[in-house]
């Protein structure tokens, strides 16, 4: 009944907080591999405490210190992306994807091939290939089991119930750190406004994210992709306490809500113990004591983010790899004090408007597209800050 | 595919209402028989609009008058309680009990002896005999699916899910039409303040129970037999607002919830289409509209009739059936303005304490409970009123 889980990109927060989650579960899980970026050293005490099979650094020219840092502990290494993949593919129950970026879609596929249940937390991969990493799951055999909070959610509201029993996925957010900030203001925010958010601490990236409502826009995207819904059907609704996390209204207008406390660990064990369930040693979600849960409608028109992803959406093809590459692009030259932050959704906007779609892409398509996205958006920052 | 239904007290409120769901969808269902308990006229008019094969009327009195009303008609008349259980059993995919009190019990039995799928409506079975039903329900493959809505959201939460996954049911209530007045003000409140309730309209006997928060108290019962969960798992929250019909917490943290509008036919459906569901006409929930949920831990010391609903659970046995008697009684003695509002929980009081507790009970043994409990109620309201 043991598990065999993988874990790729083990010293991120994610992969941190997947480790603790199976240190509480000693008999539910192996761990069997993992991987990390550059954090040599991160993953060399992983593995010295957990003994897993094999571990991959994505940054070939660390193979060598971590070599050194594991002889003689049973763990073998391998090195680079290649290296990231072969520790995806291996004999494991659940493979967890907690690598950033785009970097994930190789070794997300390789595990994908395998038929393993694919416990999700990297959004990159879905927004930009959701169509392809869906054909693949299906024709594999492969569980794709979401570990953000809000697909976690609806998964766990779904729970496998056929398509025509939904009319509506509803993505909730907390609304973001400039909610009650007047749009006027918007061109002077400085990026120490944009990163204060209210209900989670999260890295510079996705903050931003959530202040230009982006994050939801690339759900949306998600969410199609992960329920195989149409985009007409997904509704995003401002929920500021954070404390539903997403909903499924029923054709019949039933609505299963997934509510709990704002701790990954338990989306993180729900991806890795589905279906199946264990118990945590963390408190219980107290409604009395929350007292209230407000609701309203996203501003659509302050925060042009969010319909950026519902358009990119509807069109599909490679217009969400753009629409993902631009913003990114977008968000590091914001966080570099290269842009103001309303150039961020203005450029988005001139660089989706000029993409040349590719309707049905192969992942070369896809990556073409997301250079050609960065490009774009850097070419017409100068623009953007000179308006 | 049709589904073949029966409908035990059609001339109700649910009865109608599971009448119309019924129509909405006619290819999805077929009535194949009727109960009421004696309105003749009501059930005539329904058999001649759908034409079940049988129906049958509770009061044998009116048996002559519904089958001269429906000569030629096709369908044919069975009369008085043994009628009623006939229909019960007959060939059909679904049971809808919709018979108010303990007269459930029988007909409710036939129909689980027969494994059929029962869509109860009825309380009183599930708190004065909930073990016994469910042990028969298990022993014949019978499904037991609730209409009421606190119990039909736990049913959607849970969703067949292993008890092991379980922390806590969380039943939610309005807190009733007297939440905000003060206890000082019980002794004198008139029929009219307690029979004003917030949310939804339901009968007089319903409406006092909601006052007294006895309606939590049965509720909490219920769902102990219904779901098999011991009732220190099950709570009670006061949600003002009724949009969260009820929520189940896993024993990871994660807490499913169903919400949706006030509107019986949305229960009644689910239970009629379990497993599948089915569209309905009515509108979405609209939470950015609601705007606001709130909640509060229930006021015990204000409303004892809560507590002696989770006493009488723990002690099980014969003692849910006083409880529901004792309130049965005293609830008509306040309607029919014999006792204050303050000696329906001091009775009931009383009379529990007072009981001779039978552990493990037959059905008679309960008709017996039953019968002292009203006996002894009875026998107390001078003294109640006297104080």
């Amino acid at each position: 009944m043991t598990k065999r889980v993988v874990i790729l990109g083990s010293t991120g927060s994610i992969g941190q907080n997947a480790l603790k989650v199976v240190a509480e579960h000693p008999t539910a899980f192996e761990i069997v591999g993992l991987t990390a970026g550059t954090s040599v050293e991160a993953l060399a005490a992983q593995a010295l405490a957990v003994r897993p099979r094999r571990v991959a650094i994505a940054d070939a020219a660390q193979a060598g210190a971590l070599a050194e840092r594991l002889r003689g502990s049973g763990t073998s290494v391998e090195a680079g992306p290649d290296g990231v993949t072969a520790v995806a593919a291996m004999d494991a129950d659940v493979v967890l994807v907690a690598i950033t970026g785009a970097a994930a879609l190789s070794p997300a596929l390789a595990a994908i091939r395998r038929g393993r249940t694919i416990a999700l937390a990297n959004k990159e991969t879905m927004v930009i290939a959701g169509r392809l990493m869906r054909a693949e799951a299906a024709q594999h055999g492969a569980a794709l089991v979401p570990v953000d909070s809000e697909h976690c959610a609806i998964f766990q509201c779904l729970d496998g119930k056929p398509r025509h029993h939904v009319r509506r996925l509803i993505l909730t957010g907390s609304g973001g750190p400039l909610k009650e900030i007047p749009a006027e203001r918007f061109d002077s925010l400085s990026r120490e406004e944009v990163l204060n958010h209210p209900r989670w601490r999260m890295g510079p990236k996705i903050s931003v994210d959530s202040a230009t409502m982006m994050n939801k826009g690339l759900e949306v995207i998600e969410a199609r992709w992960l329920f195989d819904v149409p985009v007409e059907q997904i509704e995003v609704l401002i929920h500021p306490e954070a404390v539903i996390h997403s909903m499924v209204e029923f054709v019949d207008g039933s609505v299963l809500a997934q509510l709990g406390i704002t701790d990954m660990r338990i989306p993180i064990q729900h991806a890795l113990t589905y279906p199946d369930r264990l118990p945590t040693g963390l408190p219980s979600l107290d409604l009395a004591a929350v007292g209230r849960l407000t609701f309203e409608p996203p501003n659509r028109e302050k925060f042009p983010c969010l319909s950026f992803g519902y358009r990119a959406a509807e069109t599909g093809g490679t217009a969400p790899a753009v629409l993902n590459a631009a913003n990114e692009a977008c968000v590091q030259a914001f966080l570099d004090g290269q842009i103001p932050f309303t150039a961020i959704p203005r450029t988005i906007e001139a660089v989706v408007s000029h993409h040349r779609l590719v309707a049905e892409p192969t992942l070369d398509d896809v990556v073409a597209a997301d250079r050609w996205a960065r490009d774009e958006a850097a070419r017409r920052w100068p623009r953007a800050v000179a308006r």
